[in-house]
């Protein structure tokens, strides 16, 4: 454990705080956008990945992998999904590795009603209000961030 | 509420799928880095702005407010920082419009023994991942996004 620390710049703390600020502030807007829905981001992100599955299902644990969710968080999610009739858990007798979401067509239904007004959000929130380098620029950043947290073990 | 949408392109697509799953994927590692001081990102997210305040005091709505958090996430978070005993909940009788959160020493002292290690994390896991160049980018491209959401009624 580190007992002291490399602190940051004050060029490296603004970017810090404005990337950490807005990037709550978005989550937030568009978990308020999507609740006309039923949906949180999570859910969408949720059905965006079944949707684009194989038989539209995906293993839990996949699932959980692919959309970044703990274990727990992701029951919670799916058991409100099965509530709305989105998505059905399903047991396969010739897989012994756990449980399978599999979406329905009332799900499918779900996704494609909110996907309009999703990516209208998307849009006014995020994408024109940065430059077309920014985006490019913010794709680059961002990748490599993503990149070296599937990688690396924690920091600490 | 829109039925057809500007899609993104590509390009836009990109940017904001890396964005997306890179942010997840940050918050996620900075809350099991700083799990270590049984702190979550929140919670170090509000002890900072109370050691920033005027007698590390602030109203629970300016409290809410500055950390993005929903008043009752802010209050379950506030209730097991009590139980740490690094904040207390006050009322102010000369100051009807409800509760101040209060900083205690012990509180200080958790948030001082946390800072090396979460500014590592930061570093390593955000800041030393990406240039210079993209440091200002990200920094003037999320100000903006910040600005318009603080602005800005919903989109949809």
């Amino acid at each position: 454990m580190a007992k002291s620390a490399k602190w940051l710049t004050p060029s490296e703390e603004s970017a810090w705080r404005k990337y950490i600020v807005a990037s709550r502030r978005l989550a937030e807007a568009l978990d308020e956008d999507l609740s006309a829905h039923g949906l949180s981001l999570s859910d969408y992100e949720i059905l965006v990945h079944l949707s684009d599955a194989k038989d539209r299902s995906l293993r839990m644990s996949d699932l959980a992998d692919k959309t970044i969710l703990s274990r727990s968080r992701l029951s919670h999610r799916i058991k409100y999904m099965e509530g709305k009739g989105w998505v059905e858990r399903q047991k396969c007798d010739s897989d012994k590795r756990g449980t399978w979401a599999v979406m329905t067509t009332k799900g499918w239904n779900a996704i494609v009603k909110a996907a309009p007004d999703h990516v209208t959000s998307i849009r006014n929130r995020f994408i024109d209000q940065i430059s077309k380098a920014d985006q490019a620029n913010i794709a680059t950043a961002f990748e490599k961030v993503e990149k070296t947290l599937r990688n690396e073990k924690p920091a600490t």
